[in-house]
């Protein structure tokens, strides 16, 4: 059986056109199967300050309301899954835009107001493949935006990292599945001022000693709770770093697994 | 073989929210296969304003800028595309949203700058269904917004009537199609002042003499041609008139027939 790769890309190479482009390029002669998954990068924030919606930000989180919600449905769903549609098809790589709302594929719930009230922020519930799996077998590749629905008609937004991370136990139950997230930096870091510093493997038990040491911190730990969550229901690796890691697999870069 | 329906609706019900529950309502119960074509309404105009983008008409035409393209993406493939998409799940009906990207769906080339310059509008040069139809057998509705791509990265805007129809004659290879355009009126009027003075037939040759007549004219004249285009290319019958003509098959509305 084939791995099928998995790859969630954010605002560093979504806002910048030529990182984009090249991406997409290598991205296309990956051997399938592939999913790719994309944040929203810059777009958002800066249709909002034109269209006089203020950004509100509660402890580093965007609060959605619903002229939020609306920007984010116009920028993701449309301006950037349209134009990353068109890109990988001008690479011969034939894809599917999704949102969660399409083929019923993310079902979400709002999120409950506790302290805070995030808004029109879905918790994901529920994930079906069956549509995603259909175009897979033909070849076809999904690229999904981070926006899920609730079943009753609402739109809501849910974090790029968590649709990939729910995709990928989804798709886990059917595939061997590898899940990459791309970010700015070579992977996880001993020593955030040192680039070069990258741990290249986390098994939990390693992990707990990092935290404990402090080495591991603030933002980056939902992101690995995150990963650990998915490696224990089903996921069999995923990789942390530039998109290097994904095409050149003996650059550096942070692998977290089981065992 | 079932006959598939193809069924365009625009900014009358768009724009109005109660309408276009109650369409896609009832839009979910009709009997399989069906296609949902839309176009944009008013909200891209209205977006526009708020950007400061200008809205350029050319002989009653809208002139697609790099801006106004983006605007159009934003909008129709993702505020619009993903809340009727949204709805429809709502409603159980399972949808997957469509751009003319999406699936190498619908290619288009920039057209020719002549005497106008319309920018980024396409016209369709290929229809390729295989992803909407491979769909479409596993009971999934293709809900498509009206937007092409060039296959060579550029996304293009393209009028829905045309992509209705496209799609349409693409389908009537494989299938029995009949196309809908659900707009405003009762149907193709006799005399514009009488709302009930439909017409509710017409073949090619009666088509002239009401063109001959002058009681055919100005704007519906490109849609009609449109009509009897599909028509002569596999579509078996097109219906012109308010969404009633689709659900209450008796009631008053135009059908264009080949004889």
């Amino acid at each position: 059986m084939d791995t099928l790769k998995i790859i969630k890309i954010g605002g560093n190479i979504i806002d910048n056109e030529d990182a984009l482009d090249s991406f997409l390029t290598k991205f296309s002669m990956l051997k399938e199967p592939k999913i790719l998954v994309h944040g929203g990068g810059k777009l958002a924030s800066k249709l909002s300050v034109q269209m006089g919606v203020e950004v509100q930000m509660v402890e580093g989180r965007r609060i959605t309301d619903l002229s939020t919600l609306e920007i984010i449905t116009m920028v993701y769903a449309g301006q950037i899954n349209k134009t990353i549609v068109a890109k990988l098809q001008a690479n011969e790589c034939n894809a599917v835009g999704f949102s969660g709302a399409d083929g019923n594929t993310i079902v979400a719930e709002k999120r409950p107001v506790k302290k805070i009230d995030y808004g029109y922020v879905g918790d994901v519930k529920k994930v079906d493949i069956q549509v995603p799996e259909l175009l897979l077998e033909s070849g076809i590749i999904p690229v999904f935006c981070a926006i899920s629905h609730d079943q009753k008609g609402q739109l809501l937004n849910t974090n790029a990292d968590t649709i990939a991370s729910e995709l990928a136990i989804a798709f886990s139950k059917k595939y061997k599945t590898a899940l990459y997230y791309c970010f700015e930096k070579k992977g996880v870091l001993k020593n955030v001022e040192d680039e070069n510093s990258v741990i290249e493997k986390i098994t939990p038990s390693q992990y707990k000693e990092l935290i404990d040491a402090g080495i591991i911190m603030e933002g980056m730990i939902p992101k690995i709770e995150n990963c650990f969550y998915a490696l224990e229901n089903g996921v069999e690796k995923i990789g942390i770093g530039l998109p290097s890691m994904i095409f050149e697999p003996n650059s550096l870069h942070t692998i977290l697994k089981n065992s």
